[in-house]
């Protein structure tokens, strides 16, 4: 028979495998944000691309802790769906709410806005956008001011 | 100082809280589904109604081992993103294949086709689904025959 301490390290390394695995995001994180719409790091990977059936793209964003979009718009609006960690969303004029795991948030079309991960957490959701109106509209960078209202 | 065999019990019991935290499904289960379109449990949870601005349905579907749905189609077609486990997606007159967690399914309007859990693993997805050509039409039950093809 093994020993206790033995028993007990081989049962460890198990659940730290398992934990580990469990841990890895769902979706490919893809690649590094280039675009001059965001501070801190946000990974973006596209799920599927709007077509003649499909008028919506899907898309998943990785935020590192602190990272945030800059307020913007979408022209036909767009629902996150949040897979991991905790969040903000802010509209124009309103507080700042929490967003955790499993949560739903329907941005309405050309409400101004910005989400972004919340300070101590990385944060990620897959966004779905109608784009038979346009592109999303970019405005200015959130200030620190106005994330530090989150905390 | 903690002695080794106390260190590793609080190791285990810390990486075994932390796994069966992450095994948490994303989003909430749902309701068992009663209708009659598939065979064994399935739980469906809404995410997202259709309205004005988005012209699509967003639902997670949670299949237990072995449960799926009876072949059907889709008017305008349905994207499935796999958030968990293990499946099947097969569509009329292909091979089945094998959906794992992080796969993107898009099936096309109109093509007859089923899905659901492999026979070993539960399995889950988001499916987003626009409604403005109708309901899904159902068809016949997948056959003991057909589903041991995945095997």
């Amino acid at each position: 028979m093994m020993k206790k301490p033995l028993l007990l390290l081989a049962l460890t390394a198990g659940l730290a495998t398992r934990a580990a695995a469990q841990n890895a995001p769902i979706f490919p994180k893809g690649e590094l944000a280039t675009a001059d719409n965001h501070t801190g790091n946000v990974w973006l990977k596209e799920l599927s691309e709007p077509d003649a059936n499909f008028t919506y793209s899907i898309a998943v964003a990785t935020f590192e802790p602190g990272a945030k979009l800059d307020w913007h718009l979408h022209p036909a609006g767009q629902i996150l769906l949040v897979t991991e960690g905790t969040g903000y969303y802010q509209e124009r004029g309103q507080p700042i709410q929490v967003l955790k795991k499993g949560e739903v948030i329907k941005c309405l079309p050309n409400v101004e806005h910005w989400h972004g991960a919340a300070p101590q957490s990385s944060f990620t959701y897959v966004a779905t956008t109608p784009i038979q109106k346009g592109k999303t509209v970019w405005l200015k960078r959130v200030t620190a001011q106005e994330y530090s209202l989150g905390k």
